[in-house]
């Protein structure tokens, strides 16, 4: 395996403190914490959040992912002077987060206004193997003298969500005069955290500990000689309500005797274990590039880390928020994003995790009937928004016009019913992808029917045709339409598979099978027309269109809105994603590459990208088109939506799902592996800058190896059985380690434009 | 008048930021803002409070007056540089609050981090002619080059009292693309409060606003030249529904209109008319002396200063916290200090507020009625801390010992029962003073009758003796003891003017009066000895003593709880402030100069002082001894308590009680001015440092105004009939103005120890 690559902060800047701290952040799914540094700063935001730890602060407030108190501040005086790397002058500067072990590094060379010198390094780490666990430690050398040092930190829980507090102190501590433990409850009652720490200390320093104003701080100061260090390692534990083993009465015993465990373990070691786990995440995941562009694989092995870092593994009743467990964005809510962009990789790479995500949906059935029902629809209609409960959480009213006052409904949560049939979807992939005949049983089956249900109740019928109306389909910039195109389809896939395995299963349900079948008889769903062109819903095609290049330039910050109302915008043919595309991405085999190739350059041109969601699906689609310039194109522009220039564009959080669109675009769209009717297909289309890619996956079991080249695909199996895999129009059968040369499979690509490649 | 002195900010340091935001707070009685700079400081604990706008954020917390959301702080690039005084470095610096006008003014030159130099002017007022009025400006002039200025500011609900949030925002908006407003209610949807702002910014500035987590921005950028100014004028409007004319339907628009009033005024003439409340003020109240130390008019002007600013005059449902309005130290309840340190001022310069600090206590009967009958007893118990609603508001456990997760419970809502006593003593000095029988008949006298029935009802029968037992004097390093002197003195006093103003007001209440008659026969109070010393209460003397030495010179920051527990402090001779000596203090007819200078020469050397209200009331009784070194030697001393060099001895908030204490330490020692029996008297012992001391005060209706020097005094009476004032054991009556040469009364002093001046 190649050297893994890090993430660098090039320098330090006060304008790009929640960037870094958001890229940055640690995450073993069950922890999430932001990379903000020890040292304050005012524009700076800190954050820890545990997966699931929802609560609302209040009835006029959204459930949102509670911010925990703060353990790794530390406010450190040198010789009198406050450490800030805003004051004094940075003589040095080197900060990296190690993709291999998850460490984050710091080495700072700081001239204080003082006159004097002093180096600081810092690291920190969040354990895999241990996910309680956070580590962290300081050192301070004073270059040009001795000097006096003092830090002060503990547990600082006056954190809040943008001023909204979640907790009650209900306890702090210092057990045997070093270990501090903080226990918070929320307002609600409903949730508890308990968070130790143990700072070591240099012996001959000298430490003291106060409690206030929600604040439990450790002062240790002491005086090192020029060139010595003064170092302070921290380590917390953090447990909660959540977990499987907390008990309220027991838990600050426990925890105190985990944390101490550790504390003898000391860093060094726990770090070794920790990324331990990172290497075999790695092994088991990494997609390795050769590209003539370095940033490629940086932008592969950003996107893996944090999709380890926000998926919680621990605990079936959580699932994967908007940003990960990186900031508060989108309230730490679960979308859609979920099972689409990001299940995709899990089940590739570790299945179980897919299932898990699965099972998130099917424990919150509850709150999916009873949405419907309240609608007055059958079925399961999953909330556009998803916490804890599964109650919809999206907020009733969007933010307040600070020109008018008003507030409107949320629309998406009324109509983007799409997510209902991305979910059954997702459960479609998974069995396909493992043949788990068990979760279908008990779990799979229940979700396709539910879903289905609810779509054979949205109907209406117009005039014996069955029409699904007032939808809104991914492009949230057309609302309140009707016969979405994306939606209609992802319907009509929805029963039909509902029905495929409940005849596979031989389960008997007369009833449904007959509604089923009428609804997938009279289902209308738009289709190409002689030009290729499908329809995004029934008014589309008569709107008019603008030249949106002024927008273009501009993506993803919604200016658009700022020239023209919601309103005036839904009736133009502006997309902020094309629903067309993203619907021949998510049922390759169902369109043929004319079909592809015509509504991605129709729409394309339409399309703002102002959805993070958009860039990488249309590079899959490109690639799909043997396009592969076009593709890479915007894959590369996929790649920046987070790791790019713009100094604000991920303050609130990783755009999680574009983490799976990066991995979703080179697996899917250059590699070309796919899966059509429960079979591996590998269609080959490396841009030209990549020398060669490699990537490890699991299909039905077998754990395989693949690595291409532009002029051969090599191909190891690790099962008992040979795997069938399409290359092109032929099929091999592999079990160990083959090469296939590709033009023995595929007429070379002649340049864009050509279909070579794409399915017919 | 000479010119009012100013506070001066030295030098600007991070390490005293939250020293100068109390010293330098802005309040007129209604609003109190902290002198937080415009711009953030990690360490800066920003506030804006409301007289009487409390809340309890949850059930495991304490009522607290709320952190409003802030509407000074203002993010500022020039260049792209963020302002701040910690970067780059201040060429030159200038801050000063102006005691004559109120107004807060900052001048800085700054060489930001890119070599330039920018110099940034601030000014700011709270008024005090239209109590909910904020004007702030700043001015930014770029001196090498022009420079591109961003100002962001608004306001800004993630404000919390250290992590706990007491508002929902219910609307945020902009009306007419310039007026900001946010509204907030309470948690329990208690109590409203709406802020309004704008910003006049440079024609040619571009605006841009944004709500967001709490947050109403208003951007504003533009260009300017070298050596010209970008200025920014911010007038905000704060009302609340603790007001009388607040309606919630209309409050937005009545609100605005206010605000656009004060707008079209301007920053200089709003200013203009807050001066002249100012200036009124000082004409009426201020104590002008000629010191050899400079300091002493400051301290004297800063006291005055502070008892303007936080004494509400607006509702007599208001109180004045032991902070004032400039910070969350005791979560703003009111506690004894305001009837027996801050009330004499008021009712020698103001008589009419003292009435309405007593009316506080008349409407809260009710909850001290509750808490006495709770505790078994009658009459009125008021509660050591209160806050709105009357009820006791003292936490009922003391903060959590963190070694031992042990909490206590708070002992001076138990048994520290002084503050009834003090209150009926301050209606009496308050009917001295004015003579004003209808708030007598209408509150005065149930006051003190239900405060003399707690004291009937408080005491117990020992061998035919009434005593009372389980009591917490002020000194509160002794507790839990019987027959505290101070406290059976106070209730002997408190029942005796009870049965007194029945007579006098001809009231017939047959079974209290019998029911007086007893106890104030058999009550014990503690007397003198043969060397005249009285016990500070049963056990006292017994107790052992220690060397305190070393806690005295660390005085106010209870450092013998660090070596002694309170168990064990409680069973020494130790004293946070002397209670025999406060109570010669209280009432000055009862003792004789022997027996007050015997008890000093006792207590003091056992006393700590770690009580803020400590100092000064040794001064006072010093001067009384005829003292005026040891007197000055305190009084200079108390001056220090907020004013001093200890660079966080007032960061959440100034010693409310100690400013009383700075003009009572003036006026009742060093120019002796007191009442005894309903009289007037005058003992004037000027420190040797003094030139001179004159004061304007109020006396049954007449304006007086005294100016002392060491050999005359010269009186002037504006009113109609003579004022009759005792010189030592002489009467004049004077109407007009007199000069007396104070040796045809007095005998000169002779020195240190004389008990001249003294009264028998």
């Amino acid at each position: 395996m190649s050297t893994l690559t890090r993430l660098d902060e090039p320098q330090f800047s006060p304008h790009t403190l929640n960037k870094f701290a958001t890229l940055m952040a640690a995450g073993n799914g069950y922890l999430g914490l932001r990379a903000s540094h020890e040292e304050a700063y005012t524009d700076q935001t800190r954050g820890m959040y545990l997966a699931g730890f929802y609560h609302r602060s209040s009835s006029v407030e959204t459930t949102e992912l509670v911010n925990l108190p703060d353990i790794l501040q530390m406010r450190i005086e040198l010789d009198g002077e406050i450490f800030t790397l805003i004051s004094g002058s940075i003589l040095d500067y080197q900060r990296e987060l190690d993709f291999a072990s998850g460490e984050l590094r710091r080495r700072v060379v700081w001239l204080a206004p003082n006159g004097k010198r002093y180096q600081i390094e810092c690291q920190r780490f969040l354990s895999a193997a241990q996910h309680s666990l956070v580590c962290s430690r300081i050192a301070i050398t004073p270059l040009d003298d001795s000097a006096n040092v003092t830090i002060s930190s503990g547990i600082d829980a006056t954190q809040t969500n943008s001023g909204r507090q979640h907790l009650d102190e209900t306890s702090v501590r210092v057990f045997e005069q070093r270990y501090l433990q903080g226990c918070y409850r929320t307002l609600d009652g409903s949730n508890e955290v308990v968070i130790s720490s143990f700072c070591a200390v240099p012996a001959e320093s000298c430490s003291s500990f106060y409690a206030k104003n929600r604040r439990l701080t450790q002062h240790c100061s002491g005086k090192i000689g020029k060139g010595e260090a003064f170092s302070l390692v921290k380590t917390s534990w953090i447990a909660s309500s959540l977990d499987a083993d907390y008990h309220a009465q027991t838990c600050s015993y426990v925890t105190i005797n985990k944390l101490i465990q550790c504390v003898e373990q000391g860093y060094d070691s726990l770090l070794a274990e920790s990324a331990a786990v990172w290497q075999s995440y790695w092994q088991r995941s990494r997609v390795i590039v050769e590209s003539e562009n370095s940033q490629d694989q940086r932008a592969l092995d950003f996107a893996l880390y944090h999709l380890f870092a926000m998926t919680p593994t621990h605990n079936e009743r959580c699932s994967i928020a908007a940003k990960g467990l990186t900031g508060e964005g989108y309230k730490g809510h679960v979308f859609w994003d979920t099972e689409v962009f990001l299940l995709p990789f899990h089940l590739m790479t570790q299945p179980e995790i897919a299932r898990q995500l699965l099972s998130y949906r099917w424990h919150n059935l509850p709150g999916a009937r009873n949405k419907a029902s309240k609608n007055g629809l059958q079925g399961a209609l999953f909330p556009w928004e998803s916490a804890w409960s599964g109650q919809e959480e999206t907020p009733e009213f969007a933010a307040i016009n600070i020109r008018t006052g008003l507030r409107q409904k949320v629309a998406s949560a009324l109509a983007e019913h799409h997510l209902v049939a991305d979910i059954a979807w997702a459960v479609d992939a998974y069995y396909q992808a493992t043949r788990d005949d068990a979760f279908m049983r008990e779990r799979g089956i229940e979700l396709l029917l539910e879903t289905a249900r609810f779509w054979i109740s949205r109907a209406v019928d117009v005039n014996g045709r069955l029409e699904l109306h007032d939808i809104i389909g991914p492009d949230e910039y057309t609302e309140h339409v009707d016969n979405n195109a994306y939606t209609n389809s992802l319907a009509h896939f929805n029963v039909e598979r509902a029905k495929h395995y409940l005849q596979q299963f031989e389960i008997k349900d007369v009833y449904f099978t007959r509604q089923a079948d009428d609804f997938l008889e009279r289902l209308y769903v738009p289709a190409a027309s002689g030009e290729n062109l499908i329809p995004q819903d029934d008014t589309f095609f008569r709107k008019p269109t603008i030249d949106l290049t002024h927008y273009k330039q501009q993506q993803g910050t919604q200016a658009i809105l700022l020239d023209y109302s919601r309103a005036e915008v839904n009736e133009m043919q502006i997309l902020k994603q094309a629903d067309v595309v993203m619907l021949t991405y998510m049922l390759p085999g169902k369109f043929t590459a004319e079909q592809m190739q015509a509504n991605l350059d129709y729409y394309e041109p339409r399309t703002i990208h102002d959805s993070s969601l958009s860039k990488a699906i249309h590079g899959v689609i490109a690639a799909r088109c043997g396009r592969p310039e076009q593709a890479y194109a915007f894959w590369q522009q996929a790649c920046l939506i987070d790791l790019g220039d713009e100094p604000h564009s991920c303050d609130d959080g990783i755009h999680a799902a574009a983490t799976g669109a990066i991995w979703l675009g080179a697996v899917q769209g250059f590699i070309g592996l796919t899966v059509e009717q429960g079979e591996l297909h590998l269609n080959p289309r490396l841009p030209a800058q990549w020398q060669s890619a490699s990537l490890p996956f699991y299909w039905q079991g077998a754990r395989i190896h693949l690595k291409l080249t532009p002029q051969q695909v090599a191909i190891s199996v690790f099962g008992k059985n040979p795997v069938t895999l399409h290359l092109g129009e032929k099929q091999v059968s592999v079990l160990g380690s083959q090469t296939y040369l590709l033009a023995d499979f595929f007429a070379p690509v002649t340049g864009s434009g050509t279909t070579k490649g794409a399915k017919p």
